[in-house]
């Protein structure tokens, strides 16, 4: 067994007791049963993942996969290549959108440099780098399938590495110019769903540019004819190295038992195509926002998650990550600071007695 | 003009100026263009309440009006009355769902007696008592012209009170056993949609009772017939002191100038109300979440204003505003802490300088 399916083999399942005590737990809370809605299924899920109940999140990560992109020589995207490797820069300098996010609320970032085109030393960079760029998918596969190994693998080591330092929540983000278009190609090849429908403006693309990206997508698939069951295949083809590292992620998060946030349409894509190679990885992950990108529905239909933020958003960078963390910390408070009925004095013998009064006693405070 | 038609005679416009400053602002900094969303939407809305950049709101409360409801007497509500009293208690130990979440998100609570059926002294709850008890609005109307309007005017001036404290973000929650019904009453008066399609089943109904819930808001818009184009006619014959109170807490954060945040369907119907007294009260008020109680849609509909959160949360007391003032938070980190263009040295020249070179300088960090 090689090691990649090593680690896609062993994903445990949720740890039904322990969800099932958060189920109790949480209907013996002062509310009526079911009314936190969502804020419940989490706290059930965090419950199943760890295996119990889940009070606090102290230490959180967006795990940022920057790499370059080949497909942009297409003219596919409306910011220069450049970009990749000044954002990886102004992540670690605080100012991007993930960056003054995660710092809101309190979560690290960490940035992880699989392809940037561009020599980097950075102490705060990860240094993973598989090469400098892939190849244009337009003209070849992206990438060796030894080389979409690697990059899976390195996602994974990365998460591994994370939850080793004591991360509990993790949120997978990236950073790569064109890696929309390569996101589309790859969810199109698991889906079969047309390069119209997955392919959107990226960025801030023109009407024109927009064309050239789907004619690009179409003739990616079209030359590198990638293997539909085989997402291994796919993003080796069709994909980018970021895409394959956060598929990592999740797969690194799923193997460690620990949470790992989904962002946006790049992240969504990601999450699929770790979910193909195993479906229970899907059971350690959550959908953050509703992105604004086009292809974003359609990749979360076929992941079969729902997201819980509706905001429009489609900057990318793990930008979602972390304000689904404040719902999860909302979660976390419920089930940590929430009385049960009990201790707030409406146990169901009370609850009879001052039914049948016609006044009740007032309880001096 | 008497002491209500003053107040909501006197909403001021939105503060196009800083509006545009803020879009502008938006615009320079290092992202695409309106990438960051409905967050983008936040920062501009709050610009055009307060006339500037708001980058920080330290101080936030939850005001919660606690109000019981005659209508339980036709057996409408899962819980008996006594809860309205209990939970007002126990939103002062702290250990409710809004309390928890307030806590969470660094949000004080408010807790006011309009009318809960208990004699109540403590220090932490504002006693602006109208009157035990609504009457049944299945027999008669909830209140007097007077009474509702003693409520609003209630409503507006601790509004007032909270801003004049320091307070730069309000959220409007309630406490009433029976008010899903009452809500859903003034909900069908206001807008003419069926009773079926108002009323839900609360905190938990059994389908006989939702039923007789459903006949007994028919019988009360019969008997009362309240007058659809005068909202504080409704609000006295088929509503609540608690709505009623909540409708005036949106009209004096707009009256004050400060945002007020709905949380569910009771919350929302009552922002629905002050929207009909002035449609300009609508600009100072932010939507949180999509309850899952079924009348909500409707009166989001009504009102015009899209959720940011899809929780299905249900439980009332305000417990969706904190989760909103955390979105509001992040907006305000967005235009506070992200960098331009310019500080980010991805200016347009640089940009063009890098997009000529084949491989580009790689800065030193």
């Amino acid at each position: 067994m090689d090691e990649l399916t090593r680690y896609t083999s062993q994903i445990g399942n949720l740890d039904r007791d322990a969800m099932e005590k958060a189920q109790a737990r949480l209907d013996s809370l002062v509310k009526p049963p079911g009314s936190l809605g969502r804020l419940e299924e989490i706290v059930i899920k965090m419950a199943g993942i760890s295996g119990k109940l889940v009070k606090k999140c102290e230490k959180r990560c967006v795990i940022i996969m920057s790499s370059d992109n080949g497909v942009v020589e297409e003219g596919v995207s409306s910011a220069p290549q450049a970009v990749t490797y000044m954002m990886s820069l102004n992540f670690i300098k605080g100012i991007t959108g993930v960056a003054v996010l995660a710092k809101q609320f309190e979560a690290d970032l960490i940035v992880v440099d699989l392809g940037i085109n561009a020599d980097i030393e950075h102490p705060l960079i990860k240094h993973k780098k598989i090469r400098k760029c892939t190849w244009n998918i337009a003209k070849q596969a992206a990438m060796t399938r030894e080389e979409a190994e690697q990059a899976i693998l390195t996602g994974i080591e990365i998460a591994i590495g994370a939850v080793r330092d004591g991360y509990t929540l993790l949120g997978a983000g990236e950073m790569g110019i064109g890696n929309t278009t390569t996101s589309a190609a790859v969810l199109c090849a698991l889906t079969g769903i047309s390069v119209e429908q997955a392919a959107g403006k990226g960025a801030g693309l023109k009407e024109e540019a927009y064309r050239k990206k789907i004619e690009v997508i179409q003739k990616a698939l079209r030359i590198n004819n990638p293997n539909p069951s085989d997402p291994i295949d796919v993003l080796a083809k069709v994909g980018g190295f970021d895409i394959a590292a956060m598929a990592g992620l999740f797969i690194g998060g799923a193997y460690m038992r620990a949470p790992v946030v989904i962002d946006g349409f790049i992240s969504m894509v990601a999450a699929l195509a770790a979910f193909r190679l195993n479906p229970r990885i899907k059971d350690f992950m959550f959908a953050s926002h509703a992105s604004y990108e086009q292809g974003f529905a359609y990749a979360a239909q076929a992941l079969g998650v729902e997201p819980y933020l509706h905001l429009n958003m489609r900057l990318g960078e793990g930008s979602g990550c972390p304000l689904m963390f404040a719902m999860i910390d909302a979660a976390c408070a419920v089930i940590r600071d929430m009385a049960t009925f009990e201790q707030a004095s409406i146990g169901d013998e009370y609850l009879k007695e001052i039914k049948e009064g016609d006044n009740f006693t007032v309880l001096k405070p």
